[in-house]
């Protein structure tokens, strides 16, 4: 299907209305991805309000698609609503730890991905905001989320402004195995890196971040250490907080 | 669009061949998913060996439809290339952290999803099978997986042997919320799992199970706490040993 090769992120919106029955429409069908044990896991905010807006917009540094977008979807992993269901039913819930998050979080990840793929194939343009994890308690307190309920994935909603391009991709050999895991040789990864390493907006990249390699602005810059470490401390004291405490062993 | 309202989990399978080509070219297009600043954090090892799919079954409790399906693929969160990728252009990478596995375990789950999307599409069944992140150890030494791989979905393929009914889902105003999290009432409770609580398939599933209601059955079989709490520990010490170990604060 043409749609799934040629699809691309989109971060620039017109001023086109969206039509929010649409967008619940695209909601109620993405419901129907599969959830674990059709628990549905999840649960979806969505923003409208320009004060909103303002407000989640430092959480997610600030990224221009943020306040362009008429309408952001913030994806959470909600045991909230479930866990309410089972005390009102005599029943125990025992979901206040570490597998239960993961599950609620694959569960908040493809619903999220089930919409945007929807949105998309109805001429809609979106955006994920991966900085979600890094201020999951910042955005939690602007969008009053309780506990047990923790936002994973942002997706920024519009019609598109303009005709930007498809990015790269790795050739499928990188990302596919048979049977078992064949590990790379130096030979391999050199291979299968080399069209992105070569395109001219790569090149371009690794310049005007004055850097000698393209893995360097990631390591460096993009996705650098000390932020890696500063944000799994700050995610992971608000997912126990949140009421899903880590094994201690 | 109809598939998208309309689509179910198959969990049998015909005789018909599975076209390896064809699968490619659907995790091809399904690369074309968003994925964490391009850096696709994944990978797919794709099993139809009878023998490995023998190994593979005890990690997954045995589920009939493993053995079964033609096609079953692991999905991995993956930085094992990513940081091969690194160490060959001068750049240190810092990607050891709870962090980084959330984004690669996020990256994961969305790539699976599409995947998932594209082969229902084109007249395959899948199904999700939940137990990946139960077992990931055994999984991950049946696949020979590396440090920095860690399976975190798995789905069955093949084309469907029946036409199994779409199960139920919760109504859409369970799951979303404008502007703010509304927390539930009680009275909101009821109302929303009631429908779900009154089908007949789900009345003989707690008459079958010997319990009072429906939450117990998940509560005291399906996912309980005994469960969770054991597979809590030992998804997180494989997660850790894997290369991301977690913040000790």
């Amino acid at each position: 299907m043409k749609y799934f090769s040629e699809r691309k992120t989109v971060r620039r919106y017109s001023d086109k209305k969206v039509d929010l029955n649409g967008i619940e429409q695209m909601l109620n069908d993405a419901m129907r991805a599969p959830s674990t044990g059709n628990m549905q896991l999840y649960s979806a905010v969505i923003t409208t309000d320009e004060d909103v807006k303002k407000q989640l917009a430092p959480a997610h540094f600030s990224q221009p698609q943020l306040m362009s977008a008429p309408v952001v979807i913030t994806f959470c992993a909600d045991f909230n609503r479930f866990v309410k269901w089972c005390r009102l039913n005599h029943a125990e819930p025992g979901y206040n730890n570490f597998q239960s998050f993961i599950a609620a979080a694959l569960d908040a990840a493809i619903f999220a991905q089930q919409f945007n793929t929807i949105a998309e194939m109805n001429g809609l343009g979106c955006c994920y905001l991966g900085t979600t994890t890094y201020n999951a308690a910042d955005i939690a307190k602007v969008l009053e989320l309780p506990k047990m309920v923790v936002p994973m994935v942002t997706i920024t909603v519009g019609y598109p402004a303009d005709d930007s391009a498809q990015v790269e991709r790795l050739p499928l050999e990188a990302v596919i195995h048979y049977q078992k895991y064949k590990d790379y040789t130096d030979a391999d990864i050199m291979r299968l890196y080399h069209d992105k390493e070569e395109l001219e907006e790569n090149k371009k990249f690794v310049v005007e971040n004055n850097k000698e390699t393209l893995a360097q602005v990631f390591t460096d810059i993009r996705y650098n250490r000390k932020n890696n470490e500063f944000f799994s401390t700050a995610f992971k004291c608000y997912i126990e907080e949140c009421g899903y405490p880590f094994p201690k062993e």
